[in-house]
């Protein structure tokens, strides 16, 4: 594809939905956070494609899980390589088509890519907030999606969707706000983080808080503590795939190793997991991770006295997605999910996808899912 | 207990072998390694418990896993609050029955608690080895421990067992050294490191050498780099439990999340993990984690062309015990093992015990392994 082709070209030849462009939402009423602490304005950054129709009932919501971003579709630009992070799923003739369909997705808040988070500017002080940032809870995230939503007219979205941390916005919002979506769609997530999941995440946080750059997160954004950061991703990134996956891509693939340098990276999932950790922390700030992680830690809808209470609001009929081998939030957790919605006599659905690649499953092409969920939005 | 108690009445009433002393072999027969590099002399710090008889035919050799050393049962003195890594099997009337059998345990070439390692002064030059110390693979650490077998007079041992990386020397034993063991016990491990076990072990040593203190290796004993070594640990830790036990044991339990301290750790989960990276660094040497883990990557048995002709030399009579919840090395690794000693014509057995404690079952109270041990040992 050279520079001359055009948008729309790429549109009809790949189903994509090509060049987009994000926005920005200056929202000015005051937002109390659920643990206390307020932000007087805040940004959200977000991104759409496909047209709001003009009874504004086509509108999906997509929400990102804890590395990912408002730009889920599309590319910036003609040279640019790499398009939005759940490319596969959305543009013209796939399951979120947007030739029907008008799709939306925010970087939630806190976040680093836009929307206000610890690295933003606090306008009281000029500095930036770092970590006397509001703490962030998954209701808190959604309130502000929901605030971007009315903003953008929409009174009832025909659909939320979103895997792992975005599954566990979209059931907040099934909780938080009953009427404002047709349907739910969860998928590779859990009601409530539990101790191996928060163990993970404490090691990713320790590796942060104790590089010294990081420096009681007021590192400056030319030195960041990419060391820890670097380490908990890493990490992390195992905990989305799974060992057969693993297997299969790597093996023990490795290039000749040599004993005088025994402990460079010789195998190739030993150069992978660097790769990762690198372009991570090109990325990402790394209070926004500790943020984000604490987020999905605190995340407990058994809290609100039994998963059943918790879901005596849902109005949205709910589709709950498990991937076999994902061991993060594995089947059973999805499974509860369905089971505690059935016994509240709400409408609900499990489907199981077999598949070998982990927590990620749900990022990855998938026919399967795919199927599952254009049958679920358009029945 | 005070200290007016004998150890005699000690051993009596709690079967254990009450208290103990280790004892030193320094070897100068120079010591060759297998991927190159050699030590002109070196020692081996070991325990034995039980008394051997005359014709030396009723010892056991136990293989000590990445973080174990030789004190393996009893205690050092009364006031010695901790007993040996694996007192629970080791003393009279227990699966390995001091009154009957003589014991043997020694660390492991490379280690840090006694035998010669990269912490070890280099009398060559009167310096640490640290990374000047040869790379080290299973096949020298089993070399070592057969120079210690034959110093104490054994020709052939009743049986070697361990677990984890314990059972890749016990199976390396029978192998390399197929008329020294009548036979080998392999618990919880793997004829191969596979990918994802690669990818932990390349996180932890990453955060070790990523320490600024680390310094190549060259860190003052005085101050170790402790934050890399700990981040490590816990997550090594995670790996070794298993999700439904540190579901049972810990949950979510907490004290109350204050958030204005929102990263403190406040979860039970996350306070044992601290506690468990503090302690291994007060008795941990980094630069050992990083040769014993880069053993571990190194092991794979399918080097030899298959399992099959690996297996070609053994004699010994093996049962391998794998643990349904042990996630590290998952029981299909264990299987594999002796399918392929059963392909080859040899004896041997394989049992899996149900257990919600994942790789670590190994080492924690289990009557059916106990049952196992004993009766395999005496049949």
């Amino acid at each position: 594809m050279n520079d001359s082709d055009d948008t729309s070209l790429i549109r009809r030849d790949c189903g994509d939905v090509g060049i987009v462009e994000y926005s920005d939402f200056h929202c000015d009423t005051p937002l109390k956070f659920a643990l206390g602490g307020e932000l007087k304005s805040f940004n959200v950054r977000y991104e759409t494609y496909g047209r709001l129709n003009e009874d504004r009932s086509n509108a999906i919501l997509v929400c990102h899980a804890l590395t990912g971003d408002h730009h889920c579709a599309g590319v910036y630009s003609l040279s640019d390589k790499k398009s939005g992070w759940w490319n596969n799923i959305i543009g013209p003739q796939k399951p979120l088509d947007t030739n029907k369909w008008f799709v939306i997705c925010s970087n939630c808040i806190g976040g680093c890519r836009g929307t206000t988070g610890p690295s933003s500017i606090n306008p009281a002080t000029g500095e930036r907030y770092n970590l006397t940032f509001p703490a962030i809870t998954m209701r808190d995230i959604v309130a502000v999606e929901e605030r971007l939503v009315s903003h953008l007219g929409i009174k009832k979205l025909a659909m939320i969707i979103g895997g792992s941390m975005g599954g566990m916005q979209a059931l907040q919002w099934a909780i938080d706000f009953p009427d404002r979506a047709e349907k739910i769609c969860a998928l590779a997530t859990t009601a409530r983080q539990n101790a191996q999941a928060i163990a993970f995440n404490e090691v990713g946080r320790s590796a942060i808080m104790q590089d010294p750059v990081w420096n009681g997160g007021n590192y400056k954004l030319e030195r960041i503590p990419s060391v820890g950061l670097g380490i908990a991703r890493m990490m992390a990134h195992i905990t989305y795939l799974s060992d057969k996956g693993l297997e299969g891509k790597f093996g023990r693939s490795h290039e000749k190793i040599r004993p005088e340098e025994i402990f460079k990276p010789s195998f190739e999932i030993e150069n992978y997991l660097h790769h990762q950790g690198q372009s991570f922390v090109n990325r990402f700030d790394a209070n926004t991770y500790l943020y984000f992680t604490r987020a999905l830690d605190l995340f407990d809808l058994y809290s609100y006295g039994s998963l059943e209470k918790a879901f005596e609001p849902v109005r949205a009929k709910t589709l709950v997605v498990g991937f076999t081998s994902d061991w993060l939030f594995p089947p059973e957790q999805n499974r509860e999910i369905v089971r505690a919605l059935l016994r509240m006599g709400k409408t609900a659905s499990y489907a199981e996808i077999k598949s070998d690649l982990g927590h990620d499953s749900f990022l990855i092409h998938s026919p399967k899912l795919y199927k599952l969920v254009e049958y679920f939005l358009n029945v």
